[in-house]
């Protein structure tokens, strides 16, 4: 189980590098609802700037456009593939999920069913595009679900050929039958989650900064 | 997720049907020591006592010895057999784990992996000696896992042919890293988890009761 | 894991009771294109028919309109309230997903969300509507994940009140790497999958004829 | 899901590096029974030989007496200690086990427990002694589990501050309902499977050695 750690930073690899982070926000609320999962993912990005200096962007994903479907594009409005460019562009993609029922959201496995595209490109090529990239993970839910839901991530993201740093997650989980009122409070102070989202950043930036200097590459 | 409710009585499908119940504790803790788990299924009993006579039992799986391994017997010592008879013996078997970094403890899974002879038993038949047998689940853990583990138990029960009744689990998790030292406390104060105690045990009263009235008769 | 079993009728529980059946099936291919999780569930409708009268109904998730979000309605065209009208007329309720990436698909989880709704109405009523009917779980993968599903599924499915009867899935997975071209045929000809099939319509007939007969009352 | 992918050297971080490579076979046979788990994690290490010097050491838990409990000594004959240099001292750490019933095994359930303690003493210094090494994760099952069981031990992994590479598993899982003889034989075919230990093998090798050149180094 997570238990309260003591935090420290590392020297990054190298200095003044800029480091591109990409969020992608799974919670089945709309822009202006205060999402938990989004604030904890701007905490893990602040973690990051006391690093070096960042780039980053968070889209929500139940205010964009993505169909069912197995095909690249679905169809003339499908903002997919815009996402797409995003990801390829980014050095950190943070996956961030609320859990409903143990499982992860249906726009964070929306995303995952529509990346399936991008696992078939490297099929064919034998190159990643996700290489040399880095994930985080963040994650809240009212009481339960959080390392279930963290280890089903991780796994199709391994595959998709991201890298995954020591502790490449922070999230939050109440006591079982606690008032969904008092959620937001309870997380923001509760100190594991804090030290997770510090770690995270920490991590996310010195694995980053390492492999844009160090890149596996893989030749044809 | 899981939120408080109220609970109430059912009648019994029939009066006076005396139910035996067996607990499998796979706590990491030997006699002697407080096991959450424990306590919680004895919870659990209770309330089946309220219901109708109940005869129960319960065994620590960290005192008996079950060796790892394939066989329905492994060598001389070896507990199991025993514990296979008391199995087929009772009418409801209540599964009580702890969470161990989001797993059911080393010992519930043994108890899985020695059941496989059972199951091999039912394919060689097509009788599973499990049949008109109704589980029930009891899980506690420090912060998370519950309804990751509870999953990962009821998909064996199942194809073992246990009868899985509404609401077929009592459990209790906490808030990420608030100290040990509190579980015991905190657990014994939760509404949520009386109240799943008192629905499982109710459910558990009727569903074994009406199985033994009703039979489902599998014709060879 | 999972071998093959020889299967056996059982008899129901009362003559000539019809048993009203409805298939939610979380396929992410439009009407149309052949899903396999939907042939495999219609051979579980056939194996129900076998053993008395059934009236059912398929619902193809992917050709509704089931907004993400927290409410009962979700805006205008919502089709989900119509679909849980037809939830609570059934006496059994299959649920069938295809696996994507270890997980059940983004339209399964929608459902498990917007489900949430009438898991509040018990909360505030101490009555589920849901009590007294019966799930199966029908999953087909190309090559892992079918267990973790049920899992993961049926754990949503006890707290909703359904219940679980013996073998309460049929699944269908393949070797690891082998051609997505090949997996229609060989499911079909899998003798595994065809006696889950049969010992899932079976007991599925078995438990919803018992229930209608001697259902769970919950006083007040 | 995983398909058969084209597989590339990629060079090395540094030239003759020599990496200590440890196996903890989590197999429920013995020695002298043939285990499709550690040989498929010697067909990981055979790549790893590929691209430069690797000490390597597979330890089978099923010969080793690892106690249950809480403690980091649980008594006289325990060899976990023991087992603790050996991680200590390993650069690279490939986990290894069956699946039973979607499960890793009771000894791989065990060894997690077990490293409860280590971690306990990360809590207390904040310097994890397992950072800068590289974990590989290595599962073999009948037909079905392989990524439930991938993910559950990722999420141990990471917050015990283990680097994932990239594609760190290779697993093998055949079709539902196959006879328990053909496994083997299936198994050494298979492209998918023959694929995942070669990238397995690469990204243990990369990794490890450009955390040896460049580690990241947590300030007191």
């Amino acid at each position: 189980m997570y238990k309260t750690k003591p935090t420290h930073d590392c020297p990054m690899p190298a200095e003044g590098m800029t480091i591109r982070a990409l969020v992608l926000n799974g919670s089945l609320k709309h822009h202006g609802t205060l999402s938990n999962t989004e604030e904890l993912a701007g905490e893990v990005l602040g973690h990051m700037r006391r690093m070096g200096p960042v780039e980053s962007e968070i889209i929500r994903l139940s205010d964009r456009n993505i169909p069912v479907g197995l095909e690249f594009r679905e169809g003339d409005g499908d903002d997919w593939p815009a996402i797409v460019e995003k990801i390829k562009a980014a050095d950190v993609v943070i996956f961030a999920t609320p859990i409903w029922w143990g499982g992860r959201s249906s726009l964070m496995q929306r995303v995952i069913e529509r990346l399936d595209s991008l696992d078939e490109e490297y099929i064919a090529s034998g190159r990643s595009a996700l290489y040399n990239k880095v994930a985080g993970i963040v994650i809240t839910g009212s009481e339960d679900g959080a390392q279930a839901v963290l280890g089903s991530i991780m796994e199709v993201l391994t595959f998709m050929c991201f890298t995954l740093p020591p502790e490449c997650c922070a999230y939050w989980v109440g006591e079982v039958g606690k008032p969904v009122a008092e959620e937001t409070a309870s997380r923001r102070m509760n100190q594991a989650t804090k030290h997770m989202a510090m770690n995270l950043g920490r991590n996310l930036m010195f694995y980053s900064g390492l492999l844009k200097m160090h890149p596996l590459t893989v030749n044809a």
